[in-house]
């Protein structure tokens, strides 16, 4: 019998898209966070499931920027991405300001975004009052922030579309913007009809990802704005490094270890932290050391980041060098994200009434 | 002696350029508005003058269009381009969206265009009231608009940076878009310095243009939009059109021809026309009819706009067939565009830190 081969799939292949931003060295935060997850994404991903991972530059220009930082910040976030283990044969990985198709796609979608929905986005109303120093989200004056802030969802729609994925991890705050880019391709799918739906309707996923917390203050998060080098571990730091930062980590005195993110912020910080590097439950590893000191536990804990951080250290370390490589896996990578929203964007321009036909490469 | 080739030079080169929206085939006060101002920049040129004019697809976006006609729109203008006498091997003639660098240079303007300055654009103001059908420009509700009219003005700038236009000739209604562009340019330059500034300033180039009204209704302009296609003749439109049009052209009943915009616009509108189709001075044309009626000036009138438009309507009807000839134009526009703003662009990216090096091809 000749059954069609979709019926045979037990889903539909998934066309799986997730940026951020070149911001130089990940911290362990980072790492535990959004990275890590894009590695296990990778190799949890069916044969026929297309992985898009972007360095978004284009996004990196809404804030002040030093440009030489930015340039060695591009390269190293590259250089991150493969010494964690994102294959560049599996997964497309690029820089999204080397695919034209971005600003052009976010072009035409800002002609059919009402300024209403942007400015409903609540990062955009939480800039405002940052602005202003101000705790209000209410009557805060926009007229110096610059537009490129007020558009950068239209921008992360663009990125989403231009390559019609199916399925968008990213962080918590992000959520409402994949919501506006559900409104946006819905709109673009009412009004420029064809004989079906251009963009499919890209579904959010939540991964879940590990809040890790600054070793100095363990009521915010591990940030690599902090003044206090010592509040965070970076991907470059030595075992002693490690081992210093760690020691010096704020908890609490209270006998014994338990995990209690409310009232002992810092010591569940090191259990996370501990749990996340081993890959094991927080809750186990907790129970493990309940009759453990915290010299015990900060000992194992520098242990087992140091072990975590070993190889993709040391990966990072040759792979930065090697600028001849990188440059040839972002050429790469643009080729082949081209090559995929190239085809995207000959629809779109034929359905607006740009161009005349539809040509598949 | 050996004196530098720049201090032999009367003035240095200058870079002009233009856009149209295709709006599809012209009628006579586009013609002798902003088109026929082209094709004298062009003769008036100087041999290292760069000319560039270009069909601007993408601002068409920001109202809603029908695709089909926005598709045959396209391909109309370039063939009325070429049919009025722009020489694509002179100037460079191309389609805004086949230059994938306007709207990359677009969000990069628009991440240091403050907000403020965009809000005080007077046609995004006016839009707003007419968005509520309103004649107030306070206080109208924005939130139904598109993103796209708000950024308008950007695009706008990054069409004319992108090649470092120094001269840009366009209506008065768009003279506050130069104002900004200006600004704009003089922004990147004090935030991204380099050995000097990267943009020059563009100066605003106010070319006279013809007035042509209504012939229906004298006191309004000649309209595409107006729902009585007596009240415009189009390029091509045939001779029996033109002369049936002009003879039903509202004048007035007094005695003789004089030119009195303000108490006789019908009969100043046909003295207008007659001088600009025959590139005479009007006072003077009004002094050879003054003791004439108004059916003599009126036969004249068509007979000289039959004249001025026989030429270049013959043109566009060959040319606009010719769709591999228009293609081929436009694909060879799009390629010489794009060598000239592909330097801009990496200068510009080199600056912000996007690009490591500036590489001239």
């Amino acid at each position: 019998m000749n059954i069609p081969r979709r019926v045979c799939q037990l889903r539909p292949s998934r066309v799986i898209l997730s940026g951020i931003q070149p911001t130089g060295i990940p911290h362990l935060g980072n790492y535990l966070g959004a990275l890590s997850n894009w590695v296990k994404l990778q190799k949890s991903a069916q044969p026929e499931d297309k992985l898009l991972f972007s360095i978004v530059g284009w996004h990196a220009l809404t804030l002040p920027q030093d440009p030489a930082a930015l340039l060695a910040a591009r390269n190293d976030m590259l250089a991150v991405l493969l010494a964690i283990g994102i294959d560049p044969n599996r997964s497309i990985l690029f820089h999204q300001d080397h695919n034209p198709h971005h600003t052009e796609l976010s072009w035409i979608l800002s002609c059919i975004a009402p300024m209403g929905k942007l400015r409903r986005m609540t990062t955009w109303k939480s800039r405002l009052a940052a602005a202003r120093n101000s705790g209000s989200e209410d009557e805060v004056d926009e007229s110096m922030l610059n537009a490129g802030l007020f558009m950068y969802p239209v921008l992360q729609a663009a990125d989403v579309l231009v390559y019609k994925a199916t399925h968008v991890p990213v962080g918590d705050d992000q959520q409402q913007h994949i919501e506006l880019t559900r409104d946006l391709a819905d709109i673009f799918n009412r009004t420029y009809k064809g004989t079906s739906p251009l963009f499919p309707l890209p579904t959010y996923v939540n991964t879940p990802s590990k809040r890790i917390l600054s070793l100095k203050d363990p009521t915010s998060k591990m940030s690599k704005s902090s003044p206090d080098v010592q509040s965070r571990i970076l991907l470059t730091d030595t075992a002693s490094q490690i081992q210093s930062k760690i020691r010096a980590a704020v908890t609490d005195s209270i006998q014994g270890i338990t995990y209690d993110p409310e009232g002992r912020p810092g010591t569940s910080n090191l259990l996370t932290i501990l749990a996340a590097c081993t890959d094991s439950d927080v809750i186990q590893v907790a129970k493990a050391y309940e009759s453990q000191g915290h010299g015990t536990l900060k000992r194992d804990v520098a242990e087992a980041v140091e072990e975590f951080l070993k190889k993709p250290r040391a990966q990072f370390d040759r792979i930065r060098l090697e600028t001849t490589y990188l440059d040839e896996v972002a050429r790469r990578g643009a080729t082949r994200a081209i090559e995929h929203s190239k085809v995207t964007m000959m629809e779109v321009k034929t359905r607006l009434g740009l161009a005349s036909r539809v040509v598949h490469r």
